[in-house]
């Protein structure tokens, strides 16, 4: 028989002890478990930058795979952690809304469940590391027995906000960057639908990112001449500004939040 | 039959094909075994910060894991490769304190041995990677067969340091950061029976780190307003410096090796 | 029966859901695979960086491994992925010559096949991402069936440049600084058959790095006097410029490129 997967997406950074011991709980419950680490690098206490991580990566993983997505900055209150089946795999996070992608694309067939099992924790429950107190063990005990009844009350009133979309006004539409990538790539908010057809075709666009303009649309970076900025539409299926092997953040001086106003 | 468990704490880092190197030489001996990283990033050459590392997750591992840990200033001279069996585990490492914690925790039912079993080594042994040549394939070989007497010879005399405890001096108690965690939380020598009750109780303790005064003691970081350094016990078992939702060593530019004192 | 190995070289970095992106391809085509990471840290775009870490670690790998290279400046252009059986291993890479140490080692017993069976690339394929869209794909259903000639034509006019080699002009040799590694080591192109045995025995050699000396050489960093810069045979099997507990490529201010001469 196949072993489960379990994946990580956290802000624990790899400098630490922290990681490990998550795995450490995990395989002590269920050591034939394949563990697989999305990031350990989201941003510090970033919600979003969570919610990005998990929703780029896990279509693409098998059915039954579990995803543990620890950024977490109201650990010890009262916030609850979360159990959440969807899209044939399970989720087990904080109740903050860094599942935000799942919950949008996946409402359909979604159960979400307050994991409150405490016989699943490990004990005594610390008051600031959940991962290896309440969510490892959560998904380690899911792996092995895959009854997620036992594991908590289904709930309707988890938290959630909206990955912020691109608007149109005053006959432009206004986005905005949601991050940059290894490679310094800005990643914008416009999917193809939000991109005028005729811009697409024509290889030309009508771009600016912060002060800079954008206006021409390829298919891909090495079509960019070098120090040019050039928009494309990124493999996560949202439109993306690079630089043909340079670093766009850095040259342009932009980052997650920068306004990006599209002229039709 | 499950997999056997490696896990691996290096000064590495990640920029390497190092750690891939070990993982290829393990997996060579016995490809059926389960490869957890702890860390690869200890502070380059520094024993207690690896001694730390490795303290802070042996526990959270199942039975019968080796856990190989390679921070070694000295390879290549005639410092010894040890193994050592302790708390139903294993620990395959430099002769040079960097298993301090595990000494001091285990002793009751410790044996240490020399591993000069060369047959064990990948020959050529070479003078600047033991960690391939040497630590990888002894702790693989381990994982195979488990007779750790065939490994080498036991000895009394390895090397060890004290891990840094607080002491009372002019009516006070003076400790010492041991490091910064990836939020930048400082980790503080005080463990729980180090504080006086009444502090600990009052939401209240009269700590001094650097220039730094501390005056509240909380549960947890989200008890902080943002800015205000706050202490709490973390989840290692050490009272910690931080700030809610930001990075306590950045905002008060302190770290490892600064004095903090507690006054009663 | 022992899993199937597959190990990722990428310049992806892991503050992203790239690799783990590309852990679910792999794993959702074939569970039963181990995955072991080599760095996903390679300079971005730095062809003759990723040929030195592949060709660094392979050697230590068992027969079948699967090596995966993606460092791919030119994804989504007319460059073929490729799929090289050599040295009882097999290389999944853009043909780039990002494979060069392995065509220059492995030349009498090797087959580079063009990998363009396309249907066991996941469709649609991206123009951007081929490390998920082609490469890990290729891979993987390769660890299922072993089947290279399934999956494309061999070829001969593969990409591939030439590894710097040590020259000797005007009575010396001339080298150069082929990367720093983690601990700030400068690794040279000079191998053993570089260096005159009379150098080699004496403890001393006539070295400049940049405008750095270096006449001290040892067996191991630890015979280095701190702050000195001493030369030592490295693990891989190049000359290395170190010093001891202290980072070379720091203190001397050189790095990749930098010159270095060899006087007899």
């Amino acid at each position: 028989m196949t072993n489960a997967i379990i994946t990580l997406t956290t802000d624990y950074g790899t400098n630490d002890h922290l990681v490990g011991t998550l795995k450490g709980v995990i395989l002590k419950v269920n050591p034939d478990v394949t563990i697989v680490d999305i990031t350990h690098n989201v941003t510090p206490f970033d919600l979003l930058d969570g919610a990005l991580a998990v929703g780029s990566t896990y279509a693409y993983f098998p059915p039954k795979t579990i995803h543990v997505v620890v950024v977490d900055p109201g650990v010890g209150t009262e916030r609850r952690p979360l159990l959440v089946s969807a899209a044939n795999q399970y989720f087990v996070a904080p109740d903050n809304g860094v599942l935000s992608v799942i919950y949008e694309r996946e409402q359909e067939n979604m159960v979400v469940r307050h994991a409150n099992a405490e016989h699943y924790y490990l004990q005594p429950v610390s008051k600031t590391f959940h991962g290896r107190d309440i969510f490892a063990p959560v998904a380690a005990w899911l792996s092995k027995g895959w009854q997620t009844a036992s594991m908590g009350d289904e709930i309707q009133d988890f938290k959630r906000f909206a990955i912020p979309r691109p608007k149109e006004a005053d006959g432009v539409v206004k986005g905005v960057v949601l991050r940059a990538d290894a490679f310094g790539n800005l990643i914008t908010n416009f999917r193809t639908e939000d991109l005028p057809a005729s811009a697409v075709s024509a290889g030309t666009i009508k771009l600016q990112a912060g002060n800079q303009p954008i206006t021409r649309l390829v298919d891909t970076f090495a079509r960019g001449n070098n120090v040019e900025a050039i928009a494309y539409m990124g493999s996560s299926g949202y439109l993306e500004i690079g630089v043909n092997k340079g670093n766009a953040a850095r040259t342009l001086g932009l980052g997650r939040g920068t306004a990006v106003i599209l002229s039709k």
